[in-house]
C-alpha cells in the first residue's frame, strides 16, 4: 500500500494512468500533411468551391484588403511543389469564449506545422492578452503535455471582443513588440468575425518591411453553430460535448425502464441552435426533443408545446409506461414567437411603470400589467406558473432586462405539463426530475474525432501560415474518404445583422435548418420513438477499441457519408 | 445516405456500435471456475476466515436454522472434487431497490453456471414480483442481449420489503407453483437482510421432499455502503457510478483554470456514506470534498463548515484562483449534530403547534418558534437562509415529517459561504454555479471492473446454488492477485439496530471509517490539493485499451493492494 500512495501522489496534475495515455495516443493524420511519415508543409491552390456574402458590397467596402486578395475562393491544400523552407516565423495563438474539447490539440497540430525553424507564441487570456501582450514561446515539453487533453487551461481565454479603435491599436503595439508575423484566433462565430476584422487590420503597414501580419480563424463551439454546409462540416468540441451529453442522457434513458418510475426533463447547453439537443436525440432516441428552430418556424406557441408533450406523456400511460425523456434546448424559450413578442412588451412595460410597480406583490403587480399590456400578452404571462411570473419581474439585471437565460425553462415545461395532465387525464401519473446538462461538457478530454479533427485543423493552420496567406478560417472535410483541408475565405462568411438596432457584418449562426438530412431523419423517426422505448445509451466516448470512431450523426447525415465512422490518412 | 439511414435504424433499441461491441467484450473469469477453458462449477470449503455478529444470541434466536448450518465461517471456492452433475435446479433471480451497473452480468453468471442441466427464472419488478409470482425462463438469447449492458429493464425492480406473514406466505406459495429450489436476491444491505430472514423462512418444508428453498444475496450499491473489510471489498456499481461522477467532476475541474470564473458546488447521489465522494475526492483532488461521517465524528458545527470552505476560498483568492471545485455528500445536512437535534426540536414544535403556525408569514413562524424552542436550535434556525427555512416549514410530507433529503445542501452551502465571505473578506470574488449527479451514475454501460466483478458474482451465487449451501452472500476478493470466491454467512451480518423505535437485527450501512486508509490518504493530502491545483481529469471510463483495468482507489487503498489494476484470472 506504501507504493500505491506513493503510485497516487504522482498521479496528481492531470497524471492519472488515463491521462497519461491519452498522452501518447496517436491521432490520425491526413495524407496530405505527410511525406515519408513526417509532417510537411502544404501548398493552397483554388479548388473550384467558393462561398458568397449576400452582402458582398458592403464587405468589399470593409475589406478591400482581403476582398481583393482572396475573393470568395475556398482553398485546398496539396502536396507541396517546391522544396523552400519557410523558417524564422514568429506566431501567436490564443483563445477566445467559451472552452471547447480539442484546443490544445490545434496549439499542437500548429507548433508541429511550424516546426524548429519557426516560433509559436502563447496568448495568455485570449483577446484580452493579445491586447495586453501577454505572450510566452511554447516549448515541445507543453506540446508532449497537452496533447490530446481536455480544457483550455495552458493559454486560458476570455470574451473580449477587439471593437475599439485603442484596441486594435494595442493588437499592433503587441504584434510589433513581439515581431510576430500572423495570430491564430481560436473561437466561435463573433470571435471569427473578430479575426476577419483582425486580418484587414493588420493587412499591412505592420513589420519594419511594411508587411501585414497575418491571421487565420479555427471554428470552434460546442454549440456547433459555426459550420458551413458541405465546406466546413462542424466546429470542434461539438462531437466531445455532444458524446458527454449523450452519455448522460442514455445513462438517464436505461434508468427510466429500469425504475418506471420518472419523467426526466433535461436541459441541454447550448442557447443559440439546437445542434446539440437534436445530436443528442439522434444517439440516443428519447421520447420527445424539443427542436428551437422547429418552434421558430412553425410559430408554435408554449401551449402547443405544453399539449404536444402532454399527448406522449398520456399516451405512454396507457401503454403502462409511466416514464420518459424530454430533452430541452436551453434557449428554447426565445424561440417561442409569442413569448418574445410578450416579453418585449413586458420589458417596455416595466421599464415605463417602475414607480408604480415598486414594493407591490405580484397580484398587484398583475392587476396594473394588465390594465397596459395587451389582452394577448397578458393571458400568455398570467398562465406562467407564478414564480416565473416574480423571476421574471423581479429578477432583472442592471439594465432592467429579463435575463431570459435564468429561466429554468426544464422546471417551467414540468410545471406546465403538470397542470396540463391534471386537467385532460387526472388519472396519468406523472412524476418528474430535471437536469442540466452544460459545463460538464466543455472541458472534458476530446473524442477520438474531436482529437484528430483539432489536430489536423492546427496542421492546417499552420500550412495556411506558411504558404504566406491571411484571412482565412481553417476547415477539414471528407472525413470518411481520407480528409481534405480547405482554407475558407473569412470575408465570404459575412452578411449584415442588426445588432443592438444597428447593421453589423458578422458570421451568422448556423441554425438547425429544416430540411437538412438530420432535422428531416429526426422528423420520420421521433413518433416512433415517443411511442416505444427504441432508445440507445451510447456510452462513454472511447479513446481506444472498436467504438472509437464515431463521428456526429448529425455531421454524417448532413455531409452525405454512407457511414458514422471517421476515416482519416 | 440512404444506407446510413438505413443503419442507423437498426442502432435502435440499444444497438448502436458502442452497445453492440460492448455484448461481444470478453470479461475475465476467475481462475477456479475454469476447467478447460469451461466454466465449471466448484466445491466451497472452510476458508479460516469468520465474521462475527455482534448480537450472536439475538441472531441464534431468530435464525437457528441457518445459524446451526452456516455459523460464522466464510467458505472459499475450490476445484470441485467429484464429477456429479447437479441437475433440473430451478433458480429464481430478483433486482431489488434502485438501479446498479452490473445487475445483467450477475443473471449472465448465474445463467452460466448453472448451464443446460437447469433453469433459470427471472422475477419481474423485484420482491413485488416474487410474491405475485410473476416470473418467467431466462433463455440464453435474452443473455447475449444484456451481457454487459447497463441497468435494471430486464427483470425491473422495486422497493417492497418482505416483512409481513402474508408476504412470507406469499412468496411460499410462488416458490412451490413454480418449483423453485432457489432465490437469488441481488440488492442493498436492507434487501440482503431481507435475504437472510426469506434464507431462514425457506429453510425447510418448502419442496414436496420436505427440503428448503435455498436463498443466497448479492452486493449491489452504487452507494458503497455494502462491504465487509477485506470478505467484501465493495458492492457493485459502485465503481460504474464514482467513474462517471468522476468524469464529471473531473471535467468541470478542468473547466476552472480555463475559465478562471466559478466555484462549482457538486452535489453527489449518496444519502447515508461518503464512500461516493471519498472515491470521486481520491480520483479528482478537488479543493474541497465534505465527507459526512467526519463532520459526525468530529461533531462539526454547520458554522465550521462555512468558515472551513471560506478560508479555502479565500486563501485561493489572494493566489489569483477565484475558482475551485467543492465537492458535497448529498446526506451531509443529516450528519451535522447541530442539524439533527434542531430539527428534531422543530419537528416536535411544529407539530405541537399546528394551529398556531398556520397561515402565518415566515417572520410570524419564527416568532412563536423562538418562544417555544431553545435558543440554540433557534440560533442555528435564523441563520439559514430564509428560502430554506420556509421549506423546513412548509415542506412537509404526508406525516408532517421534513423531507430532509429535499433540501438543496449545495445551495444553502452556497449561500451561506457567500454571506461569511462578505463579511469576512468582501473584496474577494466569488461566483458560483451548483450541480447533482445521481440518476446519471446508476444505469451507465458497466466499466470493465464492475462487469467483470459482476459477472464473477454471478458466477460465484451458481456455484454456491449448486453446492446447495443458503443464506450466504456471495463475495469476490483478492482482485489484484487473480481473485478469490467468498460466500459470508449472512446471519454473521445481522446486529441489532433501533429503527423506528424498534430493535430490529439488519445488516449494518457500512460508513467511512476515519481510520481506514482511503480515509487517512484523503486526510493526509486534501490540504495541498486546496492550496494548488493538483487534480485529475480521469475521463470517460474505458472498456477496451490501456486505461480500462483501473479499481475504486478507495478499494484498492482499504484491501492493502500495491496498484490499482484489477488482475483476475
Amino acid at each position: 500500500m506504501a507504493s500505491l500512495e506513493k503510485y497516487l501522489n504522482t498521479t496528481e496534475k492531470c497524471k492519472s494512468l488515463f491521462e497519461s495515455e491519452i498522452r501518447r495516443l496517436k491521432t490520425p493524420v491526413c495524407r496530405v500533411f505527410l511525406k515519408g511519415g513526417k509532417i510537411t508543409p502544404v501548398d493552397f491552390k483554388v479548388s473550384g468551391l467558393s462561398v458568397k456574402s449576400k452582402n458582398a458590397a458592403k464587405v468589399k467596402e470593409k475589406f478591400p484588403h482581403l476582398v481583393t486578395a482572396n475573393g470568395d475562393k475556398i482553398l485546398m491544400a496539396v502536396a507541396k511543389k517546391s522544396k523552400d523552407k519557410i523558417k524564422n516565423k514568429r506566431v501567436a495563438v490564443l483563445f477566445s469564449g467559451g472552452p471547447a474539447a480539442g484546443g490544445h490539440n490545434v496549439v499542437a497540430g500548429v507548433f508541429d506545422m511550424l516546426g524548429e525553424d519557426n516560433t509559436l507564441l502563447g496568448v495568455k487570456s485570449g483577446p484580452k492578452g493579445l491586447i495586453k501582450g501577454d505572450l510566452f514561446e511554447v516549448k515541445s515539453e507543453d506540446i508532449k503535455r497537452i496533447k490530446n487533453t481536455g480544457g483550455f487551461d495552458y493559454l486560458g481565454s476570455d470574451r473580449t471582443k477587439i471593437k475599439t479603435p485603442e484596441q486594435f491599436e494595442a493588437v499592433k503595439k503587441t504584434c510589433r513588440d513581439n515581431k510576430l508575423d500572423a495570430i491564430v484566433v481560436i473561437g466561435g462565430d463573433d470571435s471569427n468575425t473578430n479575426a476577419a476584422f483582425l486580418a484587414e487590420y493588420l493587412s499591412e503597414h505592420i513589420k519594419e518591411d511594411g508587411s501585414g501580419v497575418q491571421v487565420i480563424g479555427v471554428p470552434k463551439t460546442i454549440d456547433g453553430d459555426l459550420q458551413i454546409g458541405k465546406h466546413l462540416p462542424i466546429s470542434f468540441g461539438f462531437d466531445t460535448a455532444t458524446k458527454i451529453y449523450a452519455e448522460m442522457v442514455g445513462n438517464i434513458l436505461q434508468d427510466t425502464p429500469s425504475s418506471k418510475k420518472y419523467w426526466h426533463f433535461i436541459k441541454l447547453m447550448g442557447r443559440a441552435a439546437s445542434h446539440v439537443a437534436l445530436e443528442v436525440a439522434l444517439q440516443t432516441k428519447p421520447a420527445i426533443t424539443l427542436i428551437s428552430e422547429e418552434i421558430a418556424k412553425k410559430n408554435m406557441s408554449l401551449e402547443d408545446i405544453i399539449e404536444d408533450i402532454s399527448k406522449v406523456v398520456i399516451a405512454r400511460a396507457k401503454k403502462g409506461k409511466n416514464y420518459g425523456v424530454v430533452v430541452v434546448p436551453e434557449g428554447v424559450i426565445e424561440f417561442i414567437p409569442e413569448m418574445t413578442k410578450m416579453l418585449q412588451e413586458l420589458n417596455k412595460t416595466v421599464a415605463e411603470n417602475e414607480s408604480e410597480l415598486e414594493n407591490k406583490c405580484l397580484a398587484e403587480k398583475r392587476d396594473i400589467l394588465s390594465s397596459v399590456m395587451g389582452a394577448e400578452n397578458m393571458k400568455l404571462f398570467s398562465s406562467l406558473p407564478e414564480y416565473i411570473q416574480e423571476m421574471m419581474l423581479f429578477d432583472r439585471d442592471a439594465h432592467g432586462n429579463l435575463q431570459v437565460s435564468q429561466i429554468p425553462t426544464e422546471r417551467l415545461l414540468i410545471d406546465m405539463v403538470k397542470h396540463h395532465i391534471k386537467k385532460a387525464a387526472p388519472e396519468v401519473k406523472f412524476a418528474t426530475l430535471n437536469h442540466f446538462f452544460g459545463y460538464e461538457g466543455r472541458c472534458g478530454v476530446p473524442s477520438l474525432f474531436d482529437a484528430a479533427y483539432t489536430y489536423n485543423l492546427g496542421l492546417a493552420v499552420g500550412a495556411i501560415l506558411l504558404s504566406g496567406k491571411t484571412g482565412y478560417i481553417a476547415s477539414f472535410t471528407d472525413l470518411e474518404k481520407g480528409g481534405k483541408i480547405l482554407a475558407v475565405p473569412l470575408t465570404a462568411l459575412l452578411n449584415v445583422e442588426i445588432r443592438h438596432g444597428k447593421e453589423e457584418l458578422v458570421i451568422e449562426k448556423a441554425l438547425v435548418e429544416l430540411d437538412s438530412p438530420a432535422f428531416k431523419y429526426f422528423a420520420k423517426n421521433r413518433e416512433r420513438w415517443a411511442e416505444e422505448d427504441l432508445f440507445n445509451s451510447p456510452g462513454p466516448r472511447q479513446l481506444w477499441g472498436p467504438a472509437s470512431k464515431q463521428m456526429p450523426v448529425t455531421v454524417a447525415l448532413n455531409q452525405g457519408y454512407s457511414g458514422l465512422e471517421i476515416n482519416i490518412g
